[in-house]
């Protein structure tokens, strides 16, 4: 397919890469600064520009892969008649493009995407149609450059999206409390790498339940009183030490010491 | 080196099989319980006992692998002379072993260890002993099975599991409501998969900091809201997303919409 990429931020770059990649041809890149629109417009080798009248009209697919803000006000400066457009955002509805063109939908990489990473990782995607003919039409595309695309309405797609910021914004705001209470104490940080890593992997193969250790789910009382009295001078990993301390005993409320 | 196992839960199993196949021996596994005794002495083809007094005299080490309460009672139990004891606890001093031996330690590792995981991930080690002698003894002995030991004193080796109680305990529980939430909502939390492990791993290749997105560090107040409002349900997972929300908030205090 012949892709017009509205965007240069992280979604843009690497889905750009991808498509590109998987045997596709990237037309242009559009991006309100032109500096970043010809960075990515150079990687892709393809053109670029910064003025929305300019768009080349030819296009199979539009992929709009901007910030929600800006996302939410697309309708006042793109209009692409019939043309098949979709948007990359989590927690947006598909309608948003409803007045964008006759055919729309939506293609939600559920990964945590930056353009400086290399090692690119496996992209699940959500993807969703106006119409059962459209939605055929963008999971064919997509399968082609990924093996883990699904159908999501909006519903299903904001859920996920939630469920994502849980598992990856607040696990990685836990990983930077720690990491600068290891240094504040002079202990390497580095070291816990291979109990993260394990964190993770390990959930394909047991259920989580069964995963969890630790004082709160056993109410070691003495361990849990002597890690909060550590974390006098951390008001915030306190807090939530606290918060998750309470939330992990109502799992486990029959668990003797 | 000929070691002597006390206890036979996830961590005496683990430690069994590694310090076995790095060639030491291990001449017996003492349990208060009997038949979980018997399991780790057949699997690691020693003999086992529950009578402590029936405990084999002549080993190099005496690994203390049990729950913190009892450990903490240790010295009403076990009396060593001048044998070599380390014990494996993150969060008990090492002068827990003061009455039990003229010569003793710590073997602490730094991993969530299940004996019914055979795809046995890397484990760091923090060694600690009451002389130098002692924790060269104890360092050399730990470099046979690991290349991640280090020396760390009692302060240290608590500030670093209470780190681990961050990195591994929480997400986890985040882990375990995040798939409540999914299954509720009939979306497929394994999709999820890919990102978890994404969020770990690449730890390795970027500042912590650097890596932080969603809602929260961009102070994006409508899917905050929108997304408070699907957690009313969910008074556990509503709690901490606001307290993250804060904690993040509070960490990127100047970046604007």
């Amino acid at each position: 397919m012949r892709i017009v990429l509205l965007g240069s931020g992280n979604t843009a770059t690497v889905l750009g890469r991808m498509i590109l990649q998987a045997g596709h041809e990237v037309l242009q890149v559009y991006s309100r600064n032109e500096a970043h629109a010809k960075i990515l417009g150079d990687e892709l080798s393809c053109s670029h520009t910064n003025d929305i009248g300019s768009l080349i009209s030819y296009g199979d697919l539009y992929l709009v892969a901007i910030a929600d803000d800006a996302l939410l006000a697309v309708q006042e400066w793109l209009t692409l008649g019939k043309k098949l457009v979709a948007h990359t955002a989590g927690a947006v509805s598909k309608e948003v493009l409803q007045q964008v063109s006759k055919n729309y939908g939506v293609i939600y990489p559920l990964q945590s995407l930056r353009k400086e990473n290399r090692n690119s990782p496996s992209v699940p995607f959500l993807v969703d149609g106006n119409t059962p003919e459209n939605t055929t039409l963008i999971i064919d595309f997509v399968t082609t450059f990924s093996n883990l695309a699904e159908i999501a309405n909006d519903e299903q797609r904001r859920h996920l999206h939630l469920a994502a910021v849980i598992v990856n914004n607040f696990t990685n705001h836990l990983y930077l409390l720690a990491e600068k209470f290891c240094e504040d104490h002079q202990v390497d940080f580095d070291l816990l790498l291979p109990l993260i890593e394990e964190t993770g992997t390990r959930l394909r193969n047991f259920p989580i339940r069964q995963l969890q250790t630790g004082p709160a789910s056993r109410n070691d009382l003495r361990t849990i009183d002597e890690q909060l009295k550590m974390l006098v001078k951390y008001p915030s990993l306190r807090n939530l030490y606290q918060t998750f301390t309470e939330s992990i005993k109502n799992e486990f409320p029959q668990l003797p010491l």
